[in-house]
């Protein structure tokens, strides 16, 4: 029995498939970039950013984070020729909200010993601000990690929820 | 000196944010799922998926890998109330094209040693077979984490970039 969610899932794909006419795109992006952004529902990176169907892959997690996109970002350059990255992380963030601390208790409370223990070296990552957290994700990708492309262009941006608007960062 | 893809990124999201008028959407997803797909290219997932701005979390990671999006669901669970996870992965997928050996050669050849080393112990994760893969996914989220909440309603979908429509998997 297909939950709401699920039935949702199906109606709306059929609606989308029926008009689908892109069947012939080929799997490495065609703009030969990667866009790093955050999970928030908030946000719709393909009509925001304006990324065409087939054109460049996108990243998502909690917070838009580049360390827990790494390794999906080696994938996409070393295997699929994406040169350019964009980090986009935004305003009114879930990741400004708590600390590991924080969420450790949290996940005390609610789960028990079992994901305590399993989660226990765990960084969840957070941040307290946010333009200082695309400057650090920028930094760790230039000179934190040996394992970006040298050549790679790489820039920083902030969305707004409220307005739809990206700010340019770095 | 933006690049062309900055350029871009600019010029849609001015286009995007003129016409914006859903700036008073919560942060925690209306309809509490969360969508864990791959981060290929072809896959617009808001479209593809039906998924209203607002609704539901979405992590992409190169496979829509379990493992590696189980930070964001943990997150996306504990601290923002989601209840529900669809995991979707696709035909086509490049995790199907290589192994762990195949992409250390690769990166020990463009990259060097000191990437090397600092990829030595990451899985990336690499599957031969989708559907199986979905299984495997699913099974880990319901049985090898204690890190997910017990009552989570968790299914699994292949999406076909060739026609654009989803197929239930389990």
């Amino acid at each position: 029995m297909a939950s709401p969610i699920q039935q949702n899932l199906e109606k709306k794909n059929a609606e989308y498939s029926a008009q689908f006419n892109k069947g012939d795109l080929a799997l490495p992006p065609a703009k030969h970039y990667t866009v790093v952004t955050c999970m928030d529902a908030r946000i719709d990176p393909c009509a925001a950013f304006g990324i065409e169907l087939g054109d460049a892959h996108v990243i998502r997690n909690a917070g838009g984070c580049a360390k827990d996109a790494l390794r999906s970002v080696v994938i996409s350059q070393q295997l699929l020729g994406t040169r350019e990255i964009l980090v986009v992380k935004h305003t009114d963030c879930g990741m400004l909200t708590f600390t590991n601390d924080d969420i450790r208790a949290t996940i005390k409370d609610n789960l028990g010993p079992a994901a305590t223990v399993e989660l226990a070296t765990l960084d969840f990552l957070p941040f307290p601000e946010v333009e200082q957290a695309v400057r650090d994700d920028l930094a760790f990708f230039r000179e934190h990690t040996a394992s970006i492309r040298p050549d790679t262009v790489i820039s920083g941006w902030v969305y707004d929820v409220k307005s739809g608007k990206v700010k340019s960062i770095a």
